[in-house]
């Protein structure tokens, strides 16, 4: 551990393509250091992402993240300032400096789909390479796929819940940094969130924004009726939040609205925020009903994930759209995934690890889903090359360091994937709560061999 | 919900200055427009920030994040590539986008600085400053200081289970997104964590940077001892891994190679990365010391958490340090905060919020915080102004937009903050299972009859 002798006066603030080769373990550029001095550096390798096992209580999970793991290595360069600091901490030796300078990814990817479900052992990308770039793709890329898989794998579960009505996140203000937020908006709508509140991830990835109001604004004004009214002056046909004070005397307040504004009333709904949301939905729902305000939805918010979702419709709640935010956003439940990027190959020759509880197979892989009368009944995880029945998922996103055209994100074949893929899931492992054996991924007897043949020879 | 009709041909792909006013809720920006054409843009108002509820089995929280706060709050603008998307929206008026035009913000900010221990309903911060300027603030705001109060309060439970061993972050990798990674380094810095993995950040903040090798560098070799063997070549005083096939033979490689090197053998430390740490590392210390390596530490990683930390030494496992990664990174038992962001006073008048469950004190407020023998007993959440004993929290850190001397972030003070201050809480307040009554925090008489007042005209 050395402290750090450089003093940046004007500190970049953010991860910008400037600074992203450096978001790295320090490791991986010792690693690099030493690769480059044994002449290894050079070496075809293969690293595969994959996660370990499943979350408690969840069935698969939806690979996403995949666009900015390839624009991190179409991008990363060790521009003249982060030479600097490196040479700084007095780590690294001036030859190793002069070839970071150099330092181009060009190597090839392949990678199931964004929005493809995906099990455990499973490579969600394989990067074959010099093990130089491959080891240094390590750090940012399994942030970005980290993140992304695990926010699109919970929101699939919320959309799921929601049975149709719309679901928007509203998690930017406690969603972990800024950019998680933004690529939580992105990574909700391939699960198919119909829209988010974050104005920038709208503007970044064209994802749909939402919004109501905030409790600060009616507490602003004299009463709550004012505040509707000043409102709906600016945004006719908003929804009003409507549990400030009294949610139902709330709703009474919009019926007077109603009344005052006559044909100019436009108001799209109401949002309950607090209290017990399928009480208080079908007593706003009894009150807008009684007035002829049939058409103003119900919007409910707080708190929510999948279970509260799955609960107040269960209880009949007549709910027309969700608002969530922290739950989904965090994915409190399993916050994080046991996500792993591995050694498989090295020199055309397969690569395992024998650690307690971390078993690794070698080799490339590919997997494949086999469907039987439309449903998927089991993947078969294979050497690549080697001959399986069923649909290949892995494909060919990135050779030479650029992108094929099957790495080219595409937001809305991203969702439209997944909501095709997830069809033909067993529902026992779609469902809120998986029942029965987990989804079978089968090892090939091809890959079993190559595992013994490798294993039996490793670490000696 | 609208559909976003702007399609960007080369977007931000990190949020930077010219982006971050964007990033902020839609409801932020349509109040905004709602205030402003009802004229009350320019109206004083007091938004406090606070948490509502601390997670379950949690002590206290450490206040962190206000540094990021403020830099936003002294370079937000909107600029012209934000105002075109802005009007391509349809969402707002001329008249608005040529307000935004000219939006700073000029308000005052007092906070409890960081690295101070906090509690429920206490304000971490409170902004006063025209209406529109404070909502704005909501989303930004609460992003940062959420995810590092919540990062450091988890970091200081972990550095106080290593009970004075050094703790290590390795969390990038699976830390919820770039910005995270890099504000958690921060953060845990601040609550006593030794060093951080991820060399951008200690490029940005001066954290200590730190790292080993990785399975895949061992995996690349013929031998487990080849790889040690060229990773010493670069790295003499390094840490070597030795779990990559069968630990304990990991560590007689290591006693190898310390008789082949004689004089030059350096090895700092071996890291043990899975199996049963305690037993492993009995072992492993056991194999030194027979072989006169003594001096050679033993570090434990993989799915370390405070609690787990503390079972490793009360087996009296002979651990010297411990690298923390995701349970950490991603406060996996508490990975969100009940965290507010709420409007408390409006034009000199106190505002509440009577929402079932979420009850809301009005008007500016002071903490204090009372010691009786060097104890922290209780604090006292009271009105600014009010006369009550005890050391006051929150200190004026923003005037008229610009940073007083109180509000520049010093990273080794806020360090030195939280060890002092912690030594100050009761011991139950502090424990990994916090026992007894939660550590008290009154409401002062001056706060509980304006409370009363007030409540008691809201919403009429």
């Amino acid at each position: 551990m050395e402290a750090n002798p450089v003093s940046v006066p004007a500190p970049p603030p953010w991860v910008d393509d400037r600074g992203a080769a450096l978001f790295t373990d320090l490791y991986e550029l010792s690693m690099l250091q030493a690769y480059r001095r044994e002449g290894m550096d050079e070496v075809p390798a293969t690293f595969s992402l994959f996660v370990r096992d499943l979350p408690p209580g969840r069935g698969y999970l939806l690979a996403c993240g995949l666009d900015d793991a390839l624009r991190f290595l179409e991008r990363v360069r060790f521009g003249p300032e982060a030479l600097e600091h490196l040479r700084a901490t007095g780590r690294f030796d001036e030859e190793f400096l002069a070839w970071l300078r150099g330092f181009r990814f060009t190597g090839e990817v392949r990678a199931v789909p964004e929005g493809t479900p995906v099990f455990p052992g499973e490579p969600i990308l394989e990067v074959t390479a010099p093990i130089a770039q491959g080891q240094l793709a390590e750090t940012y890329v399994m942030n970005q796929v980290h993140l992304q898989t695990l926010l699109a794998s919970k929101a699939a579960r919320v959309v799921r819940a929601a049975a149709g009505r719309a679901v928007v996140d509203y998690g930017a203000r406690r969603i972990h940094g800024t950019d998680a937020a933004l690529k939580a908006a992105r990574a909700f709508h391939v699960a198919g969130v119909s829209a988010t509140s974050d104005v920038l991830a709208g503007w970044i990835y064209g994802v749909p924004v939402a919004g109501t109001m905030a409790h600060s604004f009616v507490q602003a004004f004299r009463s709550e009726k004012e505040a509707f009214r000043a409102f709906v002056r600016s945004f006719p046909d908003t929804v009003l939040l409507v549990d400030t004070y009294d949610t139902l005397e709330g709703v009474r307040r919009v019926v007077e609205l109603a009344r005052e504004l006559g044909d100019d009333f436009r108001v799209r709904g109401v949002r309950l925020d607090s209290g017990d949301l399928a009480e208080l939905a079908v007593g706003a729902r009894g009150i807008l009903d009684a007035a002829g305000l049939g058409r103003v939805e119900i919007v409910a918010s707080g708190g929510l994930d999948e279970f509260g979702i799955a609960e107040l419709l269960s209880r009949g709640a007549p709910i027309d759209g969700f608002g969530v935010g922290t739950r989904m956003g965090v994915s409190a439940d399993a916050p994080a995934l046991d996500m792993a990027y591995k050694l498989t190959e090295y020199a055309g020759e397969g690569r395992v690890k024998l650690s307690t509880g971390k078993r690794l197979l070698p080799g490339r892989k590919q997997v494949f889903r086999v469907e039987e009368g439309g449903r998927a009944v089991r993947d078969v995880l294979a050497r690549e090359g080697e001959a399986v029945d069923g649909r290949p998922l892995l494909r060919p996103v990135m050779s030479g360091g650029e992108r094929l055209p099957e790495g080219v994100a595409d937001l809305d074949a991203a969702r439209e994937r997944t909501r095709r893929e997830l069809e033909v899931l067993p529902e026992r492992v779609l469902a809120l709560r998986p029942e029965g054996p987990p989804y079978p991924v089968e090892v090939s007897p091809g890959l079993r061999a190559y595992d013994r043949e490798v294993s039996g020879r490793a670490g000696r």
